[in-house]
């Protein structure tokens, strides 16, 4: 990966090179099976073949380049739903075309997503909170586009949150499992499958939800509480 | 906690409570912001008070540990389980005592939970794949109670445990966020809030499922796709 093809590579490029090569070094150590906190500086400049003092040239930390890959794993998860948004599809092959999206997504960066999923409970606060910080993003944006689709005396803007959080967490816990659970997946369809009945079981949930109803009712069964 | 309060106390007692002090300890270190795969045997046996050496009289290797921490974190939960089903309530307040009962044991075995949260997508594959297979044995013991409520006509059993699935991994979830995002979730009627919602919605889209016409529903989709 980092063979010299050039012969008269600049300094800069070697330095951006370098830079990206510690980014992948720790990816790689995530998706051996090692949680960030339990990655050494020592070990990452190790795998990339640079001195552990070359490291503070590219990042003053290691937590700053845990941020970096924050930042960049959810900026390819964010172009891929700009595609999404981008290509409208007829309504009742939304839920199939996009879980076969988001899963095709998950394929090819399966590394940025292991880190997302690990480190969205790690054991580093700051990397765990700018996970969170992004998926709240998410959420907005999501709820955002919900908020096209649906009726409006039936939906709160608090609870078309509440939706693009159930769908949005839904399908990132169905992807976690199988990240995990398995060396390699090679059951994309009964992934699919199974995404695909829990956003249609969702959708239908939305379908027949109302925001004022379901605060009547919450009202009245706190009523059979106390006569 | 380890007071000596008995001077008799005899060798039998102080191996159970060495034993269980290490157990604690790794849940402490784990609640103070750490992974397990980031703790060290010496750093657990530093906060318990003994030498390294000594911990090979408790347990073979720091995994078996965290096995056992995995086997009595997932008892405790079981137990607040079987304690809601001999309880029958009333079918309209179901959903609010389950997310109510549910948060409370949250709060009571707080460090446990963060166990569970954060290792279920940690760094070691045999923690990992313990937690996976305690969380399908609940999920196969909620489709079993879910079948008991449900139109047989409407549900396979194969969607009972996608449905138990979408229940249990979005109230985890729900808990998830609370318990990494913030020091102390004071906010315990929000979380309440949100995860009877999320339910809410779920129960509303079960109610409406059939899985046949699904099954329909996505062969007819299918053909849409090909004339």
């Amino acid at each position: 990966m980092s063979r010299p093809q050039k012969r008269h590579r600049s300094h800069s490029d070697t330095v951006i090179n370098t830079r990206q090569a510690l980014l992948e070094a720790v990816l790689e150590l995530i998706s051996r099976d090692k949680s960030f906190d339990a990655i050494s500086l020592r070990e990452v400049t190790r795998e990339v073949g640079i001195t552990p003092g070359a490291f503070y040239r590219h990042f003053p930390d290691m937590n700053t380049l845990g941020l970096e890959l924050v930042t960049t794993s959810f900026s390819t998860l964010r172009a891929m739903l700009i595609t999404v948004r981008a290509n409208p599809i007829p309504e009742e092959l939304i839920i199939r075309r996009s879980v076969e999206t988001f899963i095709t997504y998950v394929r090819a960066h399966r590394r940025q997503f292991q880190f997302i999923a690990r480190e969205s409970f790690g054991g580093v606060a700051c990397i765990r909170e700018a996970i969170n910080d992004e998926f709240k993003q998410l959420e907005i944006e999501l709820a955002r586009d919900l908020s096209r689709l649906v009726t409006h005396d039936n939906w709160s803007e608090s609870d078309l949150r509440m939706l693009a959080n159930l769908m949005i967490r839904s399908m990132i816990q169905i992807v976690n499992q199988q990240l995990m659970a398995r060396p390699r997946g090679e059951d994309d369809d009964e992934l699919i499958a199974l995404a695909e009945k829990q956003l249609r079981l969702i959708a239908l949930g939305a379908n027949s939800w109302q925001s004022n109803q379901n605060k009547a009712l919450s009202d009245d069964t706190s009523k059979t509480g106390k006569p």
